[in-house]
Formats: structure tokens, C-alpha cells, sequence
């Protein structure tokens, strides 16, 4: 087995790659207290987990039996730590760990490979670009329980890719995606095709906690739309809301409607927050908002391909990787900053900082932060 | 009187210049049906106008008596048009004439002193760098049927400054601003010091209707934190909520009083969405929130100052205007699209679109908008 040098975790919320695995995805779901506050969760919790299975399954099974997202983070995995190594010798040889939060491989099994690889210099690279608590938060959190769990608390030392929502390759490969998209529409209305931003929701009491992710959202539509430079109007709108509290809007499914009732014929959807297909994408905008769209006379519907294992992609990845182990950064200088409505006194740790020397704002626990 | 070629029309909601004008200025605010809907508004509209005016008078009192506004909206229409007859003599002479919507000078006021000082071309240059119907599009809307109500609907070609929330001389000049509100701070805190961006809040069911507003200031304020390059971390806040309805979050008095609570001792509010002083930075920021901040033990916490008539921001808007008066270019390429949540048919228009070639999405009325 060849020596790692340094460790790319591969952060992502994950999903249920067959349908067995639906279950007890939604079952750890609807356990993240970082997401999903109820009464009585550990009861409600599977409750509501367990009832809403059979039709999640059903949505699953008519993409194809499960989520791609797997197959997805290993392209871009192998892809990165490929450029990787010649990008920054110094630091190699690479490897890249798939971390997911609710379904294989789990943090824990990404520590375990680290582990047994050698590693020593440990990158946790979210997998999302605009950073949200509910994401990357709980993702890092998770994995700095796994640590302990794991007993491995001091065997790496971390440095954190927390958020590249404006990061310049990144804003490039979304762009191609939009001009890729905007090829299916005829050519004299591909001007003026109405572009829609979609990105998954949050509960509003999230958003009150003082959660970055919607200032970030806006900050990566506004490049796209700046890097295309052409002149067709946008909209950015929140899709994926469920339950019973008030998420943040407007409602993808609901604009999309309203839409057809104004007479917009043509409308490509940009999921500006997702990076690999997954059930929101070939599902929800694809299938579901699909049919809305024929549903209210939205003659030409479609999506931009999702970025998936797209070499400029690829290239971007590599590129934030490159930029990150080059610089003096731990981590962004908003990680450390707890949100100000937060709850969660061991959110925004760094364990174990390294490698890089500590950034311009280098908190590694929340009490330090609290000094800003 | 000098003839005047181009007319630049400074479109602000305003604010009260005397005590007198306070109770005017509500009854006007809370009849305008593009912010506000109240059952029975003819009737409700001016009850809780006639209530609220004794308590906004004494805030009014307290920050000299009325608002500054205008005195600050006369200082930059006038550093603007004597830049303008510099860096456009083609369209020169230029005039700003000063159109508010709930106070004098109102649309009326501006358009008849164009006709009279004979203005060929009006340029419509919203005051609010971020397009909101609430804010720029009301003042619009009320512009067009001023153009009615005075007859000279005829009498000018326009075009439109609709939003300029990523405009490169707008983020310098706010940017400045961040820099001398740091001065204000021990040097050795300075890069510590939260950033604390407030912006007017919208009530949800606006953001719901598809309101570009809490995209373009996210977009405005990762432009400010990418042009000063400092390590300081940030959040985007919203302030001025008021009455019964749910507003965006999150709150910027909530988020004070949570940073307080967390140990945060160093806080720089940096409003996004103002560009002169006026009630909200005067009163709300500096003295209610002030206190707030002092109450939970932030023990330095300071204001940038505003735009008012800072000679970058002069220069700002005069390079706003000078790139749009070269271009071809009626409106942005985003004005023509109504929300589509939106119930106002009348919503968007731009009446005889001229001296300008119309723009690449020339929509000038609400249907052909529709047909994008």
C-alpha cells in the first residue's frame, strides 16, 4: 500500500446509494440535532424518518435505485488527487477519503483509511461551496466526533477548505454549465431564456441564527452571471422545503409556477449549490418541477448538467486544493466565528491545526473566537 | 435659466426634513401598496400613520430635528452633474433634480423643473445601490404615473440606473468607509474587529414574490470584503423590522445582542443598502443599537460613516452614470422582468426608452416581459 503523504476528505452529506440504504440515511437525517430540532427527536426523529421511507424510496427508485452522489465524489476524488500531485509535489503523494454524514463511508471509515494510508496532513474539503451550518457545519462537526470516537485525535494535523462559493474555477465550470444548458434552447430566444438560480433551502429559524449560507448564494449567482456576460435575466430562488416550518423563499416550485401564469416559455434552472447529481437534481428539478413547468405552459424547461466529473471542474478542485495547501490558512477566517445565534458550544473546532501555519484569524475553539 | 440637455433624477424614498413634515411623510409611507397591504388601507393606513407620528417625531428630534437627506442628496446630485459635463460633454449640460417618494420634492416637483429648465433626456438614477420594489421600484412606478398625472408623459426619453450594487466605484467608496470606521479601533484589534453589515429588512412575503434585494446585497457585501483584503470576519444582518408580519433575518438588534453574549468586544456596522445618513443610521444603528451594544457589554462598537458626499462616492456615482450615458443600454437587463410572485400589472414599465438604442432585454411594458 502506497505511503500518503496528504489526506483530502471528501465532505458531502451523502445519500443512500441503494434502496436498502434509503432508511437509515433518512434515520441519521432526522438525528442530526444540527439540522433538525424536535421534540422528542430521539423518538419523533424515527418516526418520521420511518414513515416517510417508502416514498423516498419510490423517488430513488425511479432515478435509477439510488443516488449517484458516491460515484460522483470518487470521480472528483480521483480527479483531484491526480492534478494534485503534480500541481503540488511538495505535498504529495495525495489520496483522497469520501466523509459522508448520514450514509458509508462515514467519517470515521475516512479516519480509519487515513490511518491505515500514512497520512499525515489531514485537508477537510466541504464538498459544498456556499458554507451553511446544516452542510459543511455539521459535517465538520461530525468528523471532529469521529476523531474521538476513533481515537485519533492526534494522529493528523487538519487544515479546512470550509467555502469557495466565489472561488474563480469554480465560477468558470458553473458558467460552461450555463452556456452548455443554454445550447438547448433555439437560438434566437437563447438570449433571452430566463435563468433560475435554485439552491436547497434552509428553515428560517436556521437563517435567524445568522447562518452565511444565503449572503454566499447571492454572492455566487451574481459572479455566474457576471462571468457569462450575457444579457439574460435571473432569479434566484430556495427548492426542497419540507415540514412543517417556514423555510427561506421564494419557493423554487412556487416561482416556477408563477412563471408559466406570467407567460415565460423558456427557463433554464441552475443548481448553483449542489455540485454532483443527486435526488434534488435528477428528481425534484428534473421530474417533479419538470412537470410543473409543462403543467403551467413552460415550453422549454430544462436544467444545466450538473458538474459532476467535469475536467474544468476537476480543475477547479484541484485549483482551491493547490491554493489551500500553499497558503498560510487553517481554515477561512469566518470558520471560526460561531453564528451569532448559535447553541452548539463545540461547533467551529479545529483540532490539531498544522501543516499551515495558523491563518490571520486562526481561533481552533469557540472561546477564542469569542475575543474577536 | 441655462438650458439643460440630460436631467438625472436622484430617486429616493426621502424622509421628513422638519418635524412638521413627519406625520406627511407616514401617512404617505403607509399608503403606498407596493410595501405595504393592510385590510381597510385607506382607512388603516392613515390610522397607524397618525399613531406612530408622535413617537418617529421625537427620533426625528433627537438626530437635529428632521432628516438630512435631502441636504445630502443635493450635495450629490451636484458633484455628479459638474463630473458629468467633464466625462460626458456629449450629453452635458447635465441637471439633478431630486425626486422623493413620500416627501417634496416629489416626482411631480422634478419632472415639471425638467420641463421647465428644457431637459431632453431624463436618466432615472435609483439612490438605492440594490434593486428592491420596495425601494427603487416603487419610486419608479410612482414616476411613471407622475408622467400622467403632470401630462408630459412626452416630453423626455428615458432611461434607467436601476441597480449598481456590484458597480466597481460603489464597492471602493464603501470599502473606504470600512477602512476609516477600522481607525476607530486599537490597531492591534483591527483585524478582529466583526464587520457586522446591516441592510433595511423586507417583510418574507416580499422576499416570497421574488425580490432581487437579499441577492444583490449579498453580492455587494462579498464584493466590500474582497476589496479590503482583510482578514476580519463578517455577517450580513438585516435591520428596521416593524409591525406584525415576518421579516428577514436575521435581525440586525438580535445578532448585537447575541454577539455581546458571546464575548464579541469589537463590532464595526457597516450599512450596505444606505448611502447618506438618515433615521436608520442616525437614530437606529448609532443610539437604539448603540445602546443595545453597550447593554451586552460590546465595549467598542462604531459605525462607518455614510456616503453622504465623500469625494470617492461623488466620483462613483458620476462614473455609474458616465458608463451608462455611453451605453446602449435602456435599463438592466433585469428591470423588464416583473417578480413572479408580483400582482401589479403595471409594475416595470419604462416609458418612451430613448437617446439610448433600447437595451438587449428591451421589455418597455409588463407583456412583453412576459414573453422572456
Amino acid at each position: 500500500m502506497r505511503k500518503v503523504k496528504t489526506g483530502i476528505v471528501m465532505m458531502n452529506l451523502g445519500g443512500p446509494a441503494t434502496l436498502e440504504d434509503v432508511e437509515p440515511f433518512l434515520l441519521q437525517l432526522f438525528a442530526d440535532r444540527e439540522i433538525i430540532n424536535l421534540p422528542f427527536q430521539s423518538w419523533l426523529g424515527p418516526f418520521i424518518a420511518r414513515r416517510r421511507a417508502p416514498k423516498v424510496r419510490e423517488l430513488y427508485k425511479a432515478i435509477g435505485g439510488g443516488s449517484p452522489i458516491l460515484r460522483h465524489t470518487n470521480a472528483q476524488g480521483q480527479g483531484l488527487v491526480e492534478r494534485l500531485d503534480r500541481l503540488s509535489p511538495k505535498t504529495a503523494p495525495h489520496g483522497f477519503y469520501v466523509a459522508f454524514r448520514y450514509v458509508k463511508p462515514t467519517s470515521d471509515d475516512a479516519l480509519r483509511a487515513m490511518a491505515a494510508a500514512g497520512v499525515e496532513r489531514a485537508v477537510a474539503f466541504s464538498q459544498y461551496p456556499q458554507f451553511s451550518c446544516c452542510t459543511t457545519g455539521s459535517s465538520l462537526n461530525e468528523m471532529w466526533r469521529a476523531l474521538e470516537r476513533t481515537g485519533l485525535r492526534g494522529s493528523f494535523q487538519w487544515s479546512l477548505i470550509d467555502r469557495w462559493a466565489v472561488h474563480d474555477g469554480f465560477i468558470t465550470a458553473m458558467t460552461n454549465t450555463v452556456r452548455v444548458g443554454l445550447e438547448r434552447f433555439p437560438r434566437e430566444s437563447r438570449d433571452r431564456v430566463l435563468l433560475l438560480f435554485s439552491a436547497h433551502s434552509l428553515p428560517l429559524h436556521i437563517i435567524e441564527r445568522g447562518d452565511a449560507y444565503p449572503q454566499e448564494v447571492g454572492a455566487s449567482v451574481q459572479r455566474v452571471i457576471e462571468a457569462l456576460g450575457a444579457p439574460n435575466p435571473y432569479l434566484l430562488a430556495y427548492q426542497s422545503e419540507v415540514g412543517p416550518v417556514r423555510w427561506l423563499g421564494p419557493s423554487t416550485e412556487r416561482v416556477i409556477r408563477k412563471l408559466g401564469e406570467k407567460g415565460h416559455k423558456n427557463v433554464l434552472v441552475v443548481p448553483i449549490a449542489f455540485t454532483s447529481d443527486h435526488i434534488e437534481t435528477l428528481s425534484e428539478l428534473d421530474r417533479e418541477y419538470g412537470e410543473v413547468a409543462h403543467q403551467v405552459g413552460i415550453t422549454n424547461f430544462h436544467r444545466v448538467p450538473a458538474l459532476n466529473d467535469r475536467p474544468d471542474f476537476l480543475d477547479a478542485l484541484a485549483d482551491i486544493a493547490r491554493e489551500h495547501l500553499a497558503s498560510a490558512r487553517a481554515c477561512s477566517t469566518q470558520y471560526p466565528m460561531r453564528c451569532p445565534g448559535c447553541l452548539n458550544a463545540a461547533c467551529r473546532q479545529l483540532p490539531q491545526p498544522g501543516a499551515n501555519a495558523p491563518g490571520p484569524s486562526p481561533a481552533t475553539a469557540p472561546a477564542a473566537a469569542a475575543n474577536g
